[in-house]
């Protein structure tokens, strides 16, 4: 076909979006439709998986719905990522035998202390964290055991929906990774863990690369969306490594940045490292590893701050008043450093009981400074942790790929710059996962000769943040009393957290 | 005389109040005059000592102006009060040869580094730190010498205003010993300390007790005002020590707290003790010792929140919803610890270079938990102080009597109540300081056998606070946590602190 669509799904956390793209990467149109978040008790956060399917095939048809004949015609292949860690267990006729589990679901705090270990981390890649799904599956293996050994398969959203649009129960490696059962090196399921996690290994759906083609859409489906009978479905990645994907910062020297609720951030590697600095994850790219930098805190403690001490009026809105003060205040807000761990530590610290931090207070500082401090928290924790990703790979970075909400504030993007010593070029894509996913897909139908041709075709860029040497001077020295405080703090915080119990 | 009145005088760093008061207490008539602050230079902060006695002439002169001649012919005294630490040096004609230094001037950091020792706390009874005058005068014995050694007298503010009213250079124990030139076990000049200032010992003014008469009015004075020429000036003492006198905080199971600008709690010993966490000073009541807790952010710090971080509507006016809703968090704001060194430690850090800290944030936390948790930092740092005071002098307390701005907030008050696990008694006297003054000064003319009478006499108290029992368990536990975080943070304070210069 000389000038495909795809589409790409997004099956994320709050809703599955379908976005047909052309080869360019520009949208053709788009379905979304969402997905109910359940909480049947504190910690606890689960899904019905047939959601899953249904909040798909909703997205689609809508998507499809306002295309021309033939531009349907011109659709060659469906992508898929989506939300990571998350898992349902399966019958055999395909049923959901209890809700899945999602990655923001905190119950295996037990867990992770009883079986979170350097040892795993290195044989994974993935730190002991709240958010893979190793820890919850030995949480079902005590508290639910018939649930999970009386299952036929453990699938992730991927294999859900690959089931569901061509009938196989296929994942893709840099999605069913994520549940951190895999001994990453060898790129397949450890024994070791799947023992942690109470599985055999039968109960493990199959995986392939991403792009190669898992099958052919179903017929009726096919049929139903008025599709040709040869779409096929291309195993994609989960939605972190497609985000950073989409803005093709596949180079050795690059790495994008996702300053979002969280601040996400990542390069591409052909060879396996870990460090605590990051995670460890299988990349979109056939053969790569993706480091992942992860930090719980970003838009979430601005917004934090709008909200909670910032002037009531604006209701936790932007307050471009208070941006403008503080972007004339110096770096290191006059003494006042943030430790961001609002909500608990990632990167480079993995820690559940760490919380937040100000150190420096005087009189002299204003609500301006306050914010600046906070936003400089993030940005120099961000810093801190692409320094050691740069000394474990040995590859200097020249330029970070930014994404999310607040990159798009000059003030907070001119700080992340700064802090970092590095240029900062905005993606312009909104849904840059499903962006990825396109990519990815559009490789697989042939489109595009590999992955990475692909990406650095469909990526839109736009403008570029300088950093400002003298600034970056400032931020390098701050760094080294900034990066003292989680050290100095650690244990009282835990004291503090089991006290507060 | 049976009904006499005194007329005392407190001359504080703003103003100097003249308040004409009965043997019950209560107020018969008020003067004030303000004295300029001068500010030459950062850091530095000077009066022009003239305008101590033309503050003091004035304000006596408004304050008597309103009297009947019956009531003028009642007073029988002047007693003195006065801001502390502060000096001035003269020559033989009684002229300043340069601007009084201040207790709140900072300029003699690196004389601090260099004198401050152990050695002279256990000698004067006062940690280094930047309000006495030791150090400031070593600070001149090095920028200014021919000043220092040409000075005929270095006086206090007691001594220029006895020579003004009375003609004689003559201190009272309990002012001059601000100073931190003595050694307060023997109540007398320290020629080892005098050696640091530069100073010789015919310097030196005379001193006498608090209560001791020093002299009759000047009759041109006396001629000026329509008094008696019997009136006499009585020996008073500093306003820290006078306010609390002011609150008949006298016997040993009391103590006063002033929440003020700072929080400054105070009780008398009969023996000179000395630990970090007060410093020792002459008493107002002849023979004893003020254990003085010094906390130099109290209001500073709620108004800097309200200002700052509360609604800018408000403009950083007091907030009773702010209050209202930060009441109904439980103690220790949902494990939200703060350290309240936004102006540098005093008790118990002594340390110029802290700064405040708050340790605990997650995103649970509101504007009403920050406010909270700084109260709370105050409280407990008190009650942290206190705990340490009852330890060295073996007493228990059972009460403290409250003055201060913000002891006047039933929510501020609560908190101190339950932080210390002590009941706060409200002293209703506006101008306590210069009620202590007047309290010395009836026992200097024999209205009262002793101060300690003329204390329990003339006070006036009002409402009680009762601490909650299950509120104050709480703030032991978390003052346990609290009272790590200086220790933890305090090499990196000195660091940040070296690091922003």
């Amino acid at each position: 076909m000389s000038n495909p669509l795809v589409i790409a799904i997004d099956s994320s956390t709050t809703a599955t979006k379908a976005v047909v793209i052309d080869t360019s990467g520009d949208v053709v149109s788009m379905g979304r439709a969402e997905i109910d978040l359940l909480s049947p008790q504190i910690n606890h956060y689960e899904h019905d998986p047939r959601q899953w399917w249904d909040s798909t095939h909703q997205a689609i048809t809508e998507a499809v719905s306002g295309l021309s004949e033939r531009d349907r015609a011109r659709i060659a292949a469906i992508g898929i990522t989506h939300q990571r860690e998350s898992f349902a267990l399966i019958d055999a006729d395909g049923n959901p035998i209890r809700p899945a589990i999602l990655w923001l679901d905190s119950r295996a705090g037990e867990q992770i202390k009883e079986f979170g270990s350097d040892h795993i981390h290195e044989l994974s890649g993935k730190p002991a964290d709240t958010t893979p799904a190793l820890y919850k599956l030995a949480w079902l293996k005590q508290h639910e055991p018939e649930t999970l050994s009386g299952a036929f398969k453990l699938v992730d959203v991927h294999a859900y929906l690959s089931h569901a649009l061509t009938g196989k129960w296929v994942s893709a490696e840099g999605s069913i990774d994520t549940l951190n059962l895999f001994d990453i090196a060898a790129r397949t399921f450890s024994d070791e863990l799947l023992e942690i996690a109470g599985l055999r290994p039968d109960q493990m759906v199959e995986f392939t690369r991403a792009g190669d083609v898992i099958g052919t859409l179903l017929p009726s489906l096919a049929n139903e969306w008025g599709l040709s009978p040869e779409v096929v479905l291309v195993a994609g990645v989960g939605d972190g490594q497609a985000a950073g994907l989409g803005t093709a910062a596949i180079d050795p020297d690059l790495a994008y940045v996702n300053i979002g609720t969280s601040v996400v951030s990542g390069t591409h590697s052909k060879e396996y490292q870990f460090d605590r600095a990051y995670r460890t994850l299988i990349g979109g790219i056939p053969g790569t590893y993706v480091l992942e930098i992860v930090q719980n805190s970003g838009s979430v403690l601005y917004n934090w701050f709008r909200k909670n001490l910032g002037d009531p009026a604006l209701e936790g809105g932007l307050d471009p008043a208070l941006e403008s003060e503080a972007s004339r205040i110096a770096p290191g807000s006059d003494a006042l450093l943030t430790l961001p761990h609002w909500n608990a530590g990632q990167s480079p610290d993995w820690d559940p009981f760490a919380t937040g931090a100000m150190v420096g207070f005087t009189t002299g500082h204003t609500r301006a400074h306050v914010f600046r401090s906070i936003v400089e928290g993030t940005a120099m924790l961000l810093a801190e942790n692409l320094n050691r990703v740069q000394e474990v790979t040995g590859r200097k970075l020249v330029e970070l790929r930014a994404t999310g909400g607040s990159a798009r504030s000059p003030f907070i993007r001119q700080i992340f710059a700064d802090a970092t010593g590095l240029p900062i070029v905005m993606s312009e894509v909104d849904e840059l996962s499903a962006h990825g996913a396109a990519m990815i897909a559009m490789a697989g139908v042939g489109a595009y000769p590999d992955v990475e041709s692909a990406a650095r075709a469909m990526a839109h860029l736009g403008e570029r943040t300088e950093p400002n040497p003298q600034a970056h001077e400032k931020y390098v020295s701050w760094m080294r009393l900034h990066s003292r405080i989680y050290p100095l703090l650690a244990e009282l915080m835990t004291d503090m957290k089991n006290a507060e119990n």
